[in-house]
């Protein structure tokens, strides 16, 4: 992977921060995030600009550029990747590392007196705003809204927004129609006195209508806004998406059955336009509900005595606790995934022995075995198939010039997942196809204890998920090891992989308390640079669970295991599991067996069989 | 345990609220916090101002009187002595649990709109002053500073703030003059660019000074406000104080060694008058550092655009991270506060089958074995000694109308500390002085898991407390049970017994990185309302380990317990002990009786010995 060469368009932004044609004044710095108008975490092309001025294509970083330095600031997760794809006109900040600065004291430090840092208001959340706002005025700069885009304005050939065409979900998919969505919706509106409700995020948006997309590449969604009052229902979206007949029916924009359900659709384009007209008619006493993460451009257009901002939209937290039909969607969807599964690593071990088994071409084989399962829709992220070095890349995507062949000598991690029109998977497995050596393997049952101490634990309701994290840790922790990041994040139901405001992480910001019915990823893991890395990923639903005592009646919660695919066995130094644990193994490989083994079978899949009953074998 | 009467009282109350004397117009709500002008938890006779209107004396509460209504918030410490000491004018607000509102929202739901709430700004922290005013405001309301209290106003016979002699502290207590914590301190406000700094902690001001005082019980602290420049000390204290020749030679009040160590005195009361002085005289950059807890009163004297605040002050900081001198006395204070303690268990053994030992002569035995050690000064909070369902009150204080009989029938909980002036204790043991039930037995033995597993846990520096909390948890979590209470509290050295800013528990707040020096408790319990209560604690060091590996050479940290006082094997259910934890247990035991029995067998105390050599048995 050789690095972006970005000299000229460094040149180039440092004298759009200059021209008064973008700002009345030049500005003496320019925060590039890497999020969208709606803070998606995935994004489409033309919303890349982070990446297309300093090459990193990570999932999370925001670049900030200066008269003098360029600097780039991202978690644990990718800084191997950073340093690889960055040339050295960039300075990596390691997030999360005692040393590095934050953004707010990095800009204090290197700039001159009186600056103005300029970012593009309609990709930085209202919250980041205030907070970096009051930290740079506090040190007498100030933050501005630089209404044009200026890597926009440098980037030439920028690609279009997408428009893809929009799929309706009935209630076999949801379980609840988008209109009881919207009374449900309305109910929490009138029990807060609030008359209006803004949704910007596009999975939030997707799962209220039941319509799902595919503007963003793994993520079902489409572009839009909605904006919802006690009567009416705003839609903002490409009008040439509302011609299809399916689609207008699902949403009755014809023959609405009830006025207050009727939806009013306008151009994407036109939400801030709106919204200020809805302002513009409010009454003295009306409140509207937005997201402290909505855009500080369309925060800023409810004047704040209307504006009522909230960490978690209502939608989120009920998105976040699937319903019985989701549930069961979900569990269907984890069961056709680990038959691709199976099928993958039968089909590896009888082709890596001849040496021809690249991680690429070991993705796209187990991109091949998931299409093949009933409505399968795409992949839910881009697959990390990694072997020896490269799985110490925590979000390691294979590309012709780091890819490697699968050999017997090296441990091979595979993180992959997909969307179902049913459910969203996401699994990571770590296998050696030949004898791991001691290390590894020590390492491996280490982060198989953590997994298991998640997965296993028994916790009063309205426990955050960041109480679990160190569960998945004290092992390794033990051995004076860790991982840089986040132990499970909320996974949603064919819609995004990552979703809040749930997870289990030791950062404790968006941590709504875990309730039945939220599913989540347990996924500690080891990376042990320049040599390996393991993880050991499970999707998991919280259930409640009855221990011996119930004290206070607040009742108890565990999680059941989504995924179903075989933990390699060979990779485990049994002699460190305890005796729960290793029955906790084999309860958990007889659920494989029975489960996904009768799904092979009815598939006819019988070599895949063959891998599970043997990889399922219970230990001893 | 009767109520107090508190109708006339209200009466009185909701008259001064009306009264335009205190403020312009009628208020709505009277906010009556539990603090000091200091942000005390303990507090002086004078500023018991929410125990006077409604009761209640535990350390935490926070009361709001409206026309209508009058309710007090408090945690689960407290939940059973409260509803003993409140009468029904009252409505006992139970913190933490799902269906209680927050101190806002119940406000927002029983107040009139538009309605005034008022505080006392001097014992309101600016922090929470700008949570209380945002809620209020978003709703309608406005929280207003009433400057004169208004229980103070209806408070007859109100006693008078005490001034108590003062004692300094040599080098052999403190490792560090106070020069050159001044010293320290200025170089922290140099990195910080900031050239004021304003000390309103009791404690911080003792430590900074290497002083103490006796003016709030247990708290060996004074009165007093300290603010730091480049080149200037003012101290404001009661001027009566500093007539002590050996007060003033160590503050070197006639005879400073440098000018910019001269210390400026001031009376306590001018410290709002001369802080507005030094802001009149602020450069335009000048900044000064204040602790966001600080009192709303003071914090709005110096001007928004010169303040800086701060979640720690740099003090509190410091303070937490004991050096090598403060170690070695609190070793030595919990080596003769377990000499007392062995004497106690030694002596109740002996006196309980007559009868005629009770929860309050325990007590005051507990604290005549401590008297009868080297620098004793007092107790570092009044003793909780509690028999039997008392035991389950959190917080239990035996009073006369309280007081049960220690039999062999119930279990004994007492969780007792000291003052010594080499160090501050705080120890909890629940003993049995019979034979326990099976169930006592296994809640017991579950508590004791979640202490082991704090104790000997091993986590990377820079680990907050707060991802420990959940490890003494799991136990009790696994069979339905849990405490409604943190794990640990960071412990001062002849200071505070409780003292910022780490600490051990599912709050997130007032967490700074545990860091080797520290000093915390590590104290979770079990609690069978009506039945019986159970803690262990130890006070425990934080102290540098070398596990196997050694991940991105960050360093592991674990704990060394302080306090020796041997865990009572009759209470445990030993099958429920791995390995591991038995091996604790025996290496815990040995370590008592060779350092505390050295001790006992120098002062030749030979029952107490022979109790610890019992006590301290291998299990097996």
């Amino acid at each position: 992977m050789s690095p972006k060469i970005t000299g000229d368009l460094l040149r180039q932004l440092r004298q759009a921060m200059k021209n008064c044609k973008y700002f009345a004044e030049p500005i003496q710095a320019y925060i590039i995030p890497s999020g969208d108008a709606h803070q998606s975490e995935y994004i489409a092309p033309c919303d890349c600009r982070r990446e297309f001025i300093c090459g990193f294509n990570g999932s999370a970083g925001t670049a900030i550029v200066t008269e003098q330095y360029a600097a780039m600031w991202t978690d644990g997760r990718y800084f191997l990747q950073a340093t690889q794809q960055m040339d050295n006109n960039w300075t990596l900040m390691k997030m999360g590392l005692k040393e590095t600065p934050s953004q707010e004291d990095w800009l204090i430090t290197v700039l001159p007196e009186n600056s103005k840092v300029g970012v593009d208001p309609w990709i930085y959340a209202a919250d980041q705003w205030k907070n970096m706002s009051t930290a740079l005025t506090s040190a007498g700069h100030s933050l501005v809204a630089v209404q044009e885009n200026l890597i926009d304005a440098v980037w030439t050939n920028r690609p279009k927004r997408p428009s893809t065409q929009l799929r309706t979900l009935g209630l076999e998919y949801t379980g609840v129609s988008w209109q009881d969505k919207i009374t449900a919706l309305r109910a929490k509106m009138t029990e807060r006195k609030l008359s209006w409700f803004v949704a910007t995020a596009l999975d939030e948006i997707a799962w209220l209508f039941n319509l799902r997309g595919a503007d963003i590449e793994y993520n079902p969604v489409f572009f839009a806004y909605t904006v919802v009052g006690m009567n009416t229902i705003r839609l903002f979206i490409d009008p040439n998406r509302l011609s299809d007949p399916a689609l207008r029916d699902h949403l009755q924009l014809d023959s609405p059955s009830k006025p207050e359900l009727s939806i009013q659709t306008f151009p994407y384009e036109l939400v801030s336009s709106e919204l200020q007209a809805i302002c513009a008619a409010l009454g003295p006493k009306d409140k509207m509900w937005i997201c402290d993460k909505a855009s500080c451009a369309l925060t800023q257009v409810i004047p704040k005595s209307h504006r009522s901002p909230i960490p978690y939209t209502p939608l989120c937290l009920a998105k976040a606790v699937k319903n019985a039909t989701e549930i069961q969607g979900m569990k269907m969807a984890h069961i056709k995934d680990a038959v691709a599964l199976c099928e993958l690593f039968a089909w590896l071990e009888k082709e890596i022995p001849k040496g021809t088994v690249t991680e690429i071409s070991a993705a796209d084989k187990a991109e091949e075995f998931r299409s093949q399962q009933k409505d399968f829709v795409g992949l839910s992220f881009p697959t990390i198939s990694s072997v020896g070095p490269n799985g110490a890349i925590i979000h390691y995507r294979p590309l012709p010039e780091t890819n490697r062949t699968l050999t017997e000598n090296e441990v091979y991690l595979i993180d992959s997942g997909a969307q179902y029109v049913d459910g969203t998977t996401d699994v990571t497995r770590t296998v050696h196809f030949g004898t791991p050596s001691a290390f590894e393997k020590e390492c491996f049952t280490y982060v198989l204890k953590g997994h298991i101490a998640v997965s296993a634990a028994v916790f009063p309701n309205g426990t955050k998920g960041h109480l679990l994290d160190s569960f998945a840790r004290a092992a390794l922790w033990e051995s004076g090891l860790d991982y840089l990041h986040g132990t499970g994040h909320g996974v949603g139901c064919f819609l995004n992989v990552h979703e809040g405001p749930c997870g289990i992480s030791y950062k404790t910001f968006a941590d709504e308390p875990l309730e039945a019915g939220m599913i989540v990823s347990d996924e500690p893991g080891y990376y042990e640079d320049g040599s390996f890395g393991i993880r050991l990923e499970n999707v998991v639903l919280v259930v409640p669970t009855k221990p011996k005592y119930n004290y206070r009646n607040r009742g108890s919660l565990t999680f059941e295991p989504l995924t179903l695919v075989p933990i390699q066995v060979k990779m485990m130094d049994t002699e460190l599991l305890t005796q729960k644990e290793r029955d906790w193994v084999n309860d958990y490989h007889r659920k494989c067996r029975e489960v996904v083994g009768a799904e092979l079978e009815r598939q006819g899949r019988k070599e895949a069989l063959e891998w599970l009953i043997r990889e399922s074998q219970p230990i001893v």
